[in-house]
């Protein structure tokens, strides 16, 4: 037997003046039949109040727990956009951005979200000379990321990125007094100033000044994080997993964990992306796989724009495609559909609500749950458990766990 | 106040195809009126997922970490079969076993389930010379336990049953390269060959083979566990508890912790066992014991057979003695009636799913269940809870536990 982890990110969520969450609302045939025949319970992806990140929250339900393991978002935005990482690299996910060439302020964070053939800007960057090694890539549109590679390297260190407009680069800091982190910052600084001096010189932003667009003249650095080999789900668990995800957060903490990036056409991390698609994929890799984590990002994007109704309409868009599934969960699948974290609508930010969760499969009990939503989970057969339970709970139920004992 | 812990081994399971547990099936008045007029819950013996033996989950509901503490089934079966350990001692369970003597293969590993009078065998075992003290006691049948003293042993070595016929005694094999290890199976081999030797001398062997049954001219060594002395429940806790159960596994763990073993004529481990000799001594018990610990077998060997029907009528005859227990509930008994893991029939093995839990005493709270049944320890007031939450529980409601704090 085999099992599907379906995360849709930020799925929880706090009742709006009506009274309804999200998932309350939307018309889920597909995830109610699920709770009937299954069962459904809260669960606190870190502890009870704590607000789980996307990152910090699928390393606990990978099972490990993010207090030991976490290594701060560059690394895993650095693995999941395909880079190969050696022990000790130092990772920051970066923005291009634009700065006002007579006060050096920055005007513009994204660079008017600058977008299509940026292999000019990717270029002029790895041509810096720095006295370390680093390699950088532009991923989606304004967004990249850097790997400073070769000396020891420390994370304790500030962000250039001073997360406003109309006030300079911040100048990198350390945050303690070790020789790592003081050489660390001095490097980032000395590549920020080259960096800005490179992007100045190329076609492209003189194109783009000509065309009155915001020019790519800078290269903001945050998520400042050392990457460390984590031991795998399959040293820790003995099982072999897959990941689908339209996100390179996800996708990074994923293959940091040892499970196979799976590559779907069609998968965006937005509204947009082909359900479907990434089910059918998530399903096939069952094949050769123990278990599949599915991420679906769209649901917290909309939680993050206050979009309650747009949320609800996704919720439902993606029921619609679970009939497989639910067929599946008859014979030889056990899948558990949650959030990652709690995303209010009318917070639009995380929070540190527990995530509903449905789990079904052959083995499962079946409690008196009528469907699934916040109201039904808090009920739940599963009752309350913590992130780092599930991998083991649904382990058992596909019996893939060994005994303990005699 | 006093408390029982009454365990039915291997309690907890699945739905059938009509949807329904043994426990759910079964009519339990007795237990039914424990759960509405006290509360019912789940327990995860060890934790969430986990799949328990008897003797981990043993040691959970008795308060301790069996991750900490726990010595590998050996200790426990010696311990239980009556023998007095010392620190250090290398124990095991073992078989006799039948070689086929022309290819030296194992031709039945029970050597036809041999009983009666087998103490001209365990007479020759013990003639052994070996560079080592030890003791060798036949339990029930062709079961035994065997004990290595007065040297430095390691635990971390093969066992000499292949659990399998038609292959030859396995080798012990040292799991790492330390001194003691390989000193250990060094002197589990020698003790293997002369075992047999032994064992082809015997008057008996020659007469079964008379009768053309099955000679016990070898014996199969497994779970090797070196004993360390526990800190006992007492140690821990500050209270005196006995044990009633029918199976030397259980008795061990228990007497580990320092419970008193009480020996209950008729208490067999089968589904034959004295139900209300063995409820009636555990009640005696209690004059002079803080609590008493109650295992009864039955459940999980039907469990293991995958017999649906024979489970739940084993539980309808265990709660048609519980009347008196019921009583006392209202007096100055707390009980708590609950698995030690599910052995779902449809399995015939250990499940890691929680096991059902009602507890009922004079000042217990009372939640909304209306039986005792999955479904209802899933809703149940008691919540979701660890094993080693447990024994507090019951001692806070029997007024056992002392203010923490001011």
């Amino acid at each position: 037997m085999k099992f599907l982890m379906l995360v849709l990110d930020g799925l929880g969520d706090r009742p709006d003046k009506r009274g309804r969450t999200p998932l309350e609302a939307a018309k889920t045939p597909n995830m109610d039949s699920l709770a009937r025949e299954g069962m459904t319970g809260l669960v606190d992806p870190i502890r009870p109040g704590i607000v789980p990140g996307s990152d910090t929250a699928h390393i606990s339900l990978l099972g490990f727990n993010p207090y030991e393991v976490y290594m701060g978002r560059g690394p895993y935005e650095a693995l999941g956009a395909g880079l190969t990482l050696k022990e000790g690299d130092l990772c920051f996910r970066t923005n291009f951005a634009t700065l006002e060439s007579r006060t050096n302020k920055i005007e513009d964070r994204r660079a008017g979200r600058i977008s299509g053939n940026l292999s000019e800007l990717e270029k002029a960057i790895n041509d810096i000379k720095l006295p370390c090694n680093f390699e950088f890539k532009q991923t989606v549109d304004h967004r990249g990321v850097l790997v400073l590679r070769g000396k020891k390297f420390s994370d304790q260190i500030t962000s250039t990125d001073p997360h406003k407009t109309e006030v300079p680069i911040r100048k990198c800091n350390s945050l303690d007094k070790s020789k790592e982190s003081v050489s660390s910052a001095s490097i980032v600084n000395k590549f920020s100033d080259l960096a800005q001096k490179a992007l100045e010189e190329c076609k492209l932003n003189a194109e783009r000044k000509r065309d009155k667009l915001p020019p790519a003249n800078a290269l903001l650095l945050r998520g400042a994080g050392v990457y460390h080999e984590n031991s795998t789900v399959e040293d820790a668990y003995g099982i072999r997993g897959s990941c689908v995800a339209g996100t390179a957060i996800v996708k990074g903490v994923a293959k940091s964990m040892g499970l196979e990036i799976i590559n779907v056409p069609g998968a965006t991390g937005g509204a947009d992306t082909d359900i479907k698609c990434k089910l059918d994929f998530a399903l096939k890799t069952l094949e050769t796989r123990d278990f599949c984590l599915i991420n679906i990002k769209a649901t917290d994007n909309f939680s993050h724009d206050g979009n309650f109704k747009g949320k609800t309409e996704m919720i439902e868009k993606i029921d619609a495609k679970l009939g497989g599934i639910v067929r599946e969960t008859n014979k030889n699948l056990v899948v558990a559909i949650l959030g990652d974290h709690t995303t209010p609508c009318s917070l639009k930010a995380h929070s540190g609500d527990p995530v509903p969760l449905v789990i079904k499969g052959p083995t499962t009990r079946v409690d008196l749950s009528r469907g699934f939503d916040e109201k039904n989970c808090m009920q739940g057969g599963v009752g309350r458990i913590r992130g780092t339970d599930l991998l083991l709970i649904l382990m058992n139920l596909a019996g893939k766990e060994k005994l303990y004992g005699a």
